[in-house]
């Protein structure tokens, strides 16, 4: 195998693959990248046996193969290289030489037979999602992913392919994050899957705002094949629990509020909760919110803003991570809190199609 | 006491003495900035016991008076606020109030009685020491200070007093740099001490390249004053090593090359070095100087670069880590080392007062 690449093409399509192997891969093949060069182009793939990436970059391909190498000793190598030009060549040994410039490296690989194959989707279901709708989804879902491993259903993005629509759902019990869009396909494609959150971290580091995903289902395996790069992952397989005995009935009070002045201000405030005082107080009145916090050992902030709000007067507590957390993953200039009253969830909405349910703590009394 | 500032210049403050303050405080005093407001200023000190960092302010006080509060948390909140000026204002409960725009925050302080006083030098030796000559030499000698603990005398920096001199020394035992500046003061005030590592941060940390720095010495303390700011120290006790006896004779050999190409050839190269093999061999012929490293379970590295070199040909190994360390503080276009043969330590040199003595390590055998 030999070939002659640009040392930012190389570089690019090393950090695309490279996020997957773990730093402490159980078998050493699972710390290298293939690399296969053929007619014009070579194409990277890692994989850590659950979640495989692979991204295909042109280059200048003086003779085929194929062999695999540390990606991450060698991407150290190629982001440190002193000319814009790099040329590899691998023999039969599996060793190989890099040189760019005045500098020459030799590293030693392991044979490409010995690389794990990425599964195969023959006969799946098929989908073709713009790229926009979904790092949309993800990106205002995923950062309510359990990272609790006993409640292994719930480490990923629930994704439901039902009456032409597709769902996105992420909670871990505490807090709800959902997206819903309409979405064409067959009937015969509705499909409940778990998407693991590490499939998800891929993807939102691949997506675009232009084109689309081709997405292929085969039983516990999914991927996404994004401008020619692929994503393949194994689904998380377990009943997601019924998201939608969680999300309150009709609203009793609205409150309209600048997303930014909001989470600036909780998180002032949230910097006088401690660990046995962790919560924001929000006390509606006309016109405005109050937003309260209280420590015993520490002291107590208070500020409040202007706010569209209508309602009766009360007082609710959240946790000011779970309060903060959509506010700083939508872009929308204005959020609205829907609330019944200060036992029952609240839910923040935009308006597009987006919730989010956050339970309520007990409120705390202020002294 | 209440005073009024503006956030940034509290923020700066703050910024300048809370470096000291360790997170795992031993009393929760220390964990706590003393502030104490009097005639149009405001002064901050914190305190770990070892090392007292006190800075002055001009504000706006409109009661003179005192406290202390906890200074990670005041940083966080006064870095968050929305409003250009802050007011502070602390009753006799030590309980602060701190008002900024809509944000209202009180925090609970400890009495200042508490708060351990640094210490004073009413008689002591006194050294006028320009603030540029003082950063130069803590910024090209600090980084070879040993934080192995069991060698405590080690850990900071050994500063000479003597013949009209002021030289700075650090070292780990496997490399030494050294650099020494003439410096007036009387012949009664010639001395040896060493100041501990983290006071050394501290200076580098608020000295500048404008005016001077006025030391005082008092048995087994050290207070540094620089524009009305005070760093304080504990001097490290015991006898620091014969520096002198490490510095090789006459050379026999110099390498005169560009410190940047150099560092980022040794840099790259290395890349390929291991746990169980971690040096780089430079071998000098007429003109240049080859790079390598060599592992045997990884690979191999070899980049050449020009330089200025006449002498005999011959190799040595150091550790690439410790002879990159003089190469990334110096400032230098040009940097030479001085050599004897593969046996004897190495000396980076510039035009300046400057040495690095650097112990090489057995010349590995390429394959």
């Amino acid at each position: 195998m030999k070939f002659t690449i640009t040392k930012e093409a190389f570089l690019d399509v090393l950090q695309q693959v490279q996020h997957v192997v773990s730093s402490r891969a159980t078998l050493p093949i699972l710390s290298n990248v293939l690399i296969e060069a053929a007619s014009g182009s070579i194409r990277l793939t890692a994989t850590d046996l659950d979640v495989g990436v692979s991204a295909v970059i042109s280059a200048d391909v003086q003779q085929d193969g194929a062999t695999t190498l540390p990606v991450k000793r060698l991407a150290s190598i190629v982001r440190e290289l002193p000319a814009s030009e790099v040329s590899v060549e691998v023999g039969s040994d599996n060793q190989a030489s890099i040189k760019s410039g005045p500098s020459f490296f030799k590293i030693i690989g392991l044979g490409e037979e010995e690389f794990p194959p990425l599964p195969t989707f023959d006969d799946g279901k098929e989908y073709k999602i713009p790229q926009a709708l979904l790092l949309n989804a993800l990106k205002k879902t995923s950062y309510a992913i359990s990272n609790d491993e006993t409640r292994y259903v719930l480490n990923g993005v629930y994704v439901s392919f039902k009456e032409g629509k597709v769902t996105f759902v992420a909670t871990d019990g505490r807090r709800l994050a959902m997206v819903e869009n309409d979405l064409e396909y067959p009937a015969s494609n509705e499909a409940d899957i778990i998407v693991p959150a590490k499939a998800v971290a891929e993807l939102q580091r691949m997506l675009s705002d232009d084109g689309d995903v081709h997405v292929q289902l085969s039983g516990s395996q999914i991927s996404f094949e994004i401008d020619g790069s692929l994503i393949v992952s194994k689904l998380i397989e377990g009943n997601y629990p019924n998201y939608k005995q969680v999300i309150p009935g009709q609203r009793k009070e609205r409150l309209s509020i600048s997303r930014e002045d909001f989470l600036n201000t909780i998180r002032r405030v949230s910097l006088l909760t401690s660990e046995s005082s962790n919560s924001v107080k929000l006390s509606f009145s006309q016109g405005s919110v109050d937003v309260q916090a209280n420590s015993k050992e520490i002291g107590n902030a208070e500020e409040s803003i202007p706010a569209d709000y209508n309602g009766e007067e009360f007082s609710i507590a959240f946790n000011p991570t779970f309060l903060m957390a959509p506010l700083k993953n939508l872009n929308e200039e204005t959020i609205y809190l829907d609330l019944i009253d200060s036992m029952s969830p609240g839910v923040v909405r935009i308006d597009e199609s987006f919730l989010y349910v956050i339970m309520p703590m007990r409120v705390t009394q202020q002294k």
